[in-house]
C-alpha cells in the first residue's frame, strides 16, 4: 500500500453522502503546496500544488462533514490511488487519498474536540 | 530524517513553557495501540502500545497548549528521535517525535477549528 | 513534503542522461499493485495498479543505471510531484517520484551489493 | 500501525535462524544518523545516530540473509515496535522495525539483483 501523509488547504467544501446500503462518504479537494527540496538543485524552494481527492468513510466521513470547511488547513494520512479516469468525452488521471484519520493542522489555527465515539472503525 | 505519522491517545496533560530565548515548547505523552499487521503469524492482531513523547515549538506549541487535552485522540506527523538517557540513577531510552504537525483525529470526534495564522513555521 | 514509500515492478527500461552542465539524471516507470485495504468495503484486495515516473539524480543515478534493470522488483523512497501536462495535442498527469533512496527488493529475490561511495548526495 | 522508512547502516552481522515450526527469521542492529532539521533551531545539523533492531521473516528472512552483509547501506520500511524489556538484570527500551521490504541504497553503491520468487509473502 502507498500510504502517505498530506498537509494543505481544504479547496472544496467536502460533499456528504450516504450510498444506497447506508455507507458514509465525504470528499474534497485538497491542495497542498508545501516547500520541497528540489533534488536538482539540491536546494529548498517553493513547491508547485499537488492536488488530491480526499474521500472518507464510515464515522470519519461523518465528522469530517460536520467539522472540515472549505478553506481549513488539514492533515490527512491514508492510502494513495491513482486513478485513470475516461468519462466519453476527456480523459485525465485523479490522485485520491483513501483517509484513514484527518485532523486540523495546528500550525495553522486552534481547534475545540469532542469526542463522539470510543472505537473508530478501524480494520 | 526517519518521519513517521502516528495516530494515538494523548496520555498526559500537554506541558507548555517558553525558554529563555522566548521558543515556545509543548510535549505530552503519547499511546498509540492500533491494531497492527503481525509477520510472524501473517496476520491482524491488537498492538501492544507503543509509547512516545510528542515535542512541538512555535506556533505548533502554542496552539496545541490551547487546544490539546489529556485523552484528546490525535494524528501527529514528525521525525523520530531516539533518545539514550542517564540521570546517574537509572538509565532508559525515550522515543521522540519532533512533530511537524498535529491534529485531532477525526476518526473518533469532531472539531471546530479557528484558523489563526496565515503562514505556519515551516522551514 | 509529501513523501512516500513505494514498493513494485520496473516497468522501463531505466533511461540514463547527463546534462549539458553535468547533473546525471535516471529515470524509469513503475507499476505498484500490491493488495490494498478497501476502506469502502473494510477489506483487503488485490489493488489496482499505481503508475509512477520515477526520477534520481547524481550518485543515486548513475548507481540506479548500472544497478536497475527493466523487470526489477524494487523499493523508492521519495517525494511525490503532480505535474499537469499539455503538449499541444493531449494533455495528462504525471505522477513522479523524486528519489532519496531505490533499492532492489529482497523480499523478491537476492542482490550482491557493492559500496562505492562513503558520502551519499545529501541534503 | 506505525509504518516508516529508515536508511541506515548495517551495525551487526545478520543473525539468521528458523524456529522450531519452520519460520526463517534475520535480524540485525541499523544504525541512523542522517542529518535532520532541528525544529528547535530551524535548521538542518547532522543527526545523532538512531539504532534500530531490524526483524524479518520468510521469504524476506532468507533472502536477507544472503545478501545483507555488516556494513552494507540499505533501506527499510516496515512497522515500528517499542518494546521494554526486563531480564531480570537491567531493563530497556528496545526499538524494533518488522521489516515489510529490505534493499540495499544505492544512493551508496551498485547491487546486482537475481529474482528468486514470483510472490512476496505478502498479507
Amino acid at each position: 500500500m502507498e500510504t502517505t501523509t498530506i498537509t494543505g488547504l481544504v479547496a472544496t467544501t467536502p460533499r456528504h453522502l450516504v450510498t444506497a446500503e447506508g455507507l458514509p462518504i465525504t470528499s474534497f479537494r485538497l491542495a497542498s503546496s508545501n516547500r520541497r527540496f528540489d533534488r536538482a538543485k539540491m536546494e529548498w524552494v517553493d513547491g508547485e500544488t499537488n492536488w488530491f481527492t480526499v474521500i472518507s468513510y464510515r464515522t470519519l466521513a461523518v465528522n469530517t462533514a460536520m467539522s472540515v470547511s472549505k478553506g481549513d488547513r488539514i492533515i490527512v494520512s491514508g492510502e494513495l490511488l491513482i486513478r485513470d479516469w475516461d468519462n466519453g468525452t476527456t480523459t485525465g488521471t485523479s490522485i485520491e487519498v483513501s483517509a484513514s484519520t484527518i485532523g486540523h493542522d495546528l500550525a495553522w489555527g486552534n481547534s475545540n474536540f469532542t469526542r463522539t465515539t470510543h472505537k473508530a472503525d478501524t480494520e
